[in-house]
């Protein structure tokens, strides 16, 4: 379950904000490059910036082509409604951010139900896909979308295996059905793993990354896939009201992070394994080592729910988020320093002292 | 899953036809009542046969008002479409029919999602219930409907006990959610109980009986509530073509049915235990001691998969139905005689023999 | 506008029903033959006159494959679902039962907009449809339908000529459209032109009629297209609630109105040009010569509006439709005689006299 | 009908853009402001620079709340889907944006269908309304909203008076529907009149303004409402993939307009009806004075047709639109100076001599 509480505005001011990665704020030089872009009306696929935006990311997820969207929910979204039909069934993993956190956009929008496969680290294996494939029936929603989420949020930041996404996408292709990755996180991945963008994404029909988490960009995904697929989910843009005028602005700040801030995520990963080992040292807190930006500690054994901690973190100018009835997420990003992790850990330990 | 295979036609007759309680053919009786029924506009809700069915079955259920349907799975998308808005999230087991054998309705004309609980036997706790419900947000879908199937039909026929629906619905309703009762054999769980229908309803705003299965009748079904809720439903029936004309044809073999039908369902139950018994006995068959009247044996051990026990089966002329991978169910109902259940046994026995 | 009054059931006994066609009661023969039906589970296709119905309906409208269903309103949604995805649009006449008298079933169900075009007698022309026809592009709706109804019921039971037919089929399939023939009075249509019903329906990819007006029956209708469509349609009717259970009785009533009530459709015809004959003399009325079986009397000059003339003929056992704000349609039928209609004048002229 | 053919990017450049208010550039000025803007989460409703945003928005239009999306057909759409439940009717004028170019959004996600009244200028009248209302019944769809496009794009830029606006919105409010202002150009409709906004805008429960359009912003617009409705919206704009992050980047343009832009409106029209006067005298033009920016050009009697005019404008460096079968649309804005009108006029004039 997906349940992030927004910070009280009444609260100090926030020192440390490892709520989320989506709260990086552009950086002077990202703001210079999109006061200085070109632009057009890109509804007309007129503008300059997001149409070499859109060629750019089009190369680097191996791709035809690409749109320019507002977000990442609506990539989503205008996937699910060009891949699907009313009543077809979309299988990810159980924790999927399309499942948990876009209001039920898939079925309210879509008429598409997802079937939300159980699995560790928010995945799932060939073996469970396979457990769930029917033969189509009367009685049974068409299975007609197979969707992956690189990383896995809920999962901790998890990386797929190639070969997992590979093997995945076979069986699904096998069974009539198309692929779909959701790569908000997917640089993450890249980086993490040493592996292309293009090979993760290779036998999947359409994928999408997002410039406001990591990337650090303000506003702006770019969604994926062959000629005829963005051709026709340009309908959908428009429906959705995703079709936009001088986007160029934002666009440039997609750019720029693309440019500058893809292989720093790589001290976000550091920090977050930094975080991760500093909180597994303190009684109470379980923690994984992550493998990319996502730190999933669990209080349960704590004495605290992740609610309290999370108020007392606050309380000190650091904020963090409550996943669940016993997890907190912290996530290291752009405007998150080591020292900022090396303070977290401590107000953690004081924390904890002051309750024992 | 749920995945029946219809019969071959070109197969050998079929003597026993053990398929499913839907294949109950209207006795001579039950005709002669159909031929003299009073008719007239039940679009205009001028049909009185039709008229006096509902005002029955409003009574036995405990409600103010009901409608008649062509289908139980039509009562099952108009109480849905009158309950929910697209985006909502409806609560169910995760065998529930209006997830298995409904061809995505919920979603493809709701934009419902339907979230799957799981446990044994098709049911589901008030705990279970509690863990998944979520604080309204932004982010997710909003729970709106809880939906129980009385008997659980892949549970195995089981009957929800009288407290559990009643703090169920309690807890559904303080949660904002309005509740809903598939009673496709709802009549069956009164007979097995002894508990009256209006009790097992009661705390339920909608619930629907279905007049094709044991209770014998060619086709139909009533759905009953408030009479505001039925008021409204009357719109989703006239959109889903289920507004009919002399459809006092049909319900005078329901009124029959009530009238004929419902007492001797205890016999049903008696040779769906005595089956049971008898195929227990088997090696190689796991079976449960059924409550009502649905056998599933589990052929896992047998060493044959479930098409190969229904093949085998089906040359004898005794038809049966294929669940998943693993198991077959046996339904007993009017057409099925003490005799018919001995030979069944008496088949399975022979089968095994030769296949050793 | 649609706008029929179901009329008061405490009102005195109803001699002369010119309501609807819909109101037609089963005849004694047609019953008897429904008492003896073979029946099956239809869900399963295995009810032997159901099946034996869908033949012969599919030979009779030149179509490969034909489904039995509750009702006419549920063969468009089908036909609708099957042909049509969220956002597109459907043109038909803006008097169509689809837009004015299912509820809203086209946008309810499948997200499609009906687009109404204008034209006498419920009709359009070649002109007409390709003065709407537009070149595919992002911010429109893809005009994928193109729906007729034969005989058009608000446009007075006007039979649409062949040749406009088969000229508007081709011009909707040059532009990429499918075709629907709403057939609810297709056999008015072939009993008044002298038509064989394949020549109307050629050109059209889906086509019904129906049982439960002019035909007699007292539920029931039959959609036919292709072998490949009606395959597909099935998964529709699933959803809709529309697979039932031992519907032979009811494809019974059908097959006997298939021998017994087409060609009497004759004296339908007759009965109608009679009353609207008589009804032209009335001084106040207008009335055009009904060509089937649908006459609409205007009472605008009569100093009266539709409501009073209702109300007075319903006094004096006579029920009529009230259409819109100035017409009355009175609908000829199997239960009408003859001396029903010298009746229904004289009732008028008495009005009249009394009124003056 | 609504067809914008966008310009070739082969062509010469473009000096002169009256293709659309949309094709403004953000002015430097504006630049620097979105270069400073401070900026926060905005899907938290911690951007605070939106927010304020929507404080003055809301101020603007009289109303308690307002939600920022990322454009105007948004906004449309997340109040049609608030507003609305599936199969609901929407009345708007025939030529309304929602109907026109939105590819059928109301209905492909929110299951209505806009009923298109007919009237001059994109307008109707009360009467016209009061024509098509209709008593609820089981048989039509229900009639919950009016849309009211102020200005009226395809209607020429014409003001709707205040008082028709108040009736209008009395009468809707009398058959129990809800109200929805299309403010696209409300501004200029303001700065043409005289009247406040939050004159117009009374009696409409949402009302929307785009800044993309004649204020000169790169994106965004702005839904207002009550506290409840727009707090309902929410739900939608989530779903909709309309939670932004770092918005106030943009939100920061939308504010500098309000503050720079707004009175210079009244440049662009008398700009307007400088080119409306100058086209006027080209014989083979019918051209009406225009209320507000927009200025529509009859080629009909030109002896050429729209594209034709349009292009033989293009290679002379000036971008028009077309719009429908006779018309030629042009646009001033932010962009064009009354150098650039008579530049204009003077083109046209020359075509149309050597085309003699």
């Amino acid at each position: 379950m997906y349940a992030p509480i927004p910070p009280d505005p009444a609260a100090p001011s926030v020192r440390v904000n490892l709520y989320s990665d989506t709260q990086t704020r552009p950086t002077r030089a990202m703001r210079a490059a999109m006061l200085d872009a070109e632009v057009g009306d890109e509804q007309l696929s007129l503008d300059p910036t997001v149409n070499a935006l859109c060629a750019r990311v089009a190369v680097l997820l191996g791709k035809e082509a690409a749109m320019f969207l507002p977000s990442g929910a609506m990539c989503n979204s205008v996937a699910i409604l060009t891949h699907c039909r009313p009543g077809d069934e979309i299988i990810a993993h159980e924790t999927a951010h399309i499942i948990e956190a876009e209001g039920g956009a898939p079925w309210a929008l879509a008429g598409a139900r997802v079937l939300g496969l159980s699995g560790p680290r928010g995945m799932f294996t060939v073996d469970d896909l396979r457990s769930v494939l029917r033969s189509p029936s009367r009685y049974s929603a068409p299975q007609t979308l197979l969707a992956i989420e690189q990383t896995s949020n809920l999962g901790g930041g998890a990386v797929w295996a190639l070969d997992t996404l590979h093997s995945l996408a076979a069986v699904a292709r096998d069974h009539g059905m198309a692929t779909h990755m959701d790569g908000a996180r997917l640089m993450n991945a890249v980086v993490a793993s040493g592996i292309k963008a293009s090979d993760f994404t290779a036998g999947f029909d359409t994928v999408w990354i997002d410039f406001t988490k990591g990337l650090g960009a303000p506003l702006g995904a770019v969604l994926a896939g062959s000629a005829d697929m963005i051709g026709r989910a340009w309908r959908w843009k428009q429906r959705l009201g995703g079709s936009l005028r001088q986007a160029g602005i934002c666009a440039a700040g997609c750019l720029y992070a693309l440019d500058h801030h893809v292989d720093r995520l790589a001290e976000d990963h550091a920090n977050a394994k930094r975080l991760a080992e500093g909180l597994s040292r303190i009684p109470g807190l379980t923690v994984e080592t992550p493998e990319t930006n996502l730190v999933y500690a669990d209080v349960a054994a704590s004495g605290r729910d992740p609610a309290g901690w999370a108020d007392a973190l606050r309380a000190q100018g650091i904020m963090v988020s409550v996943m669940g009835r016993t997890r907190l997420r912290l996530c290291t990003h752009l405007d998150i320093t080591r020292a900022d992790i090396d303070e977290t850990i401590m107000a953690f330990a004081a924390i904890r002292a002051i309750w024992l």
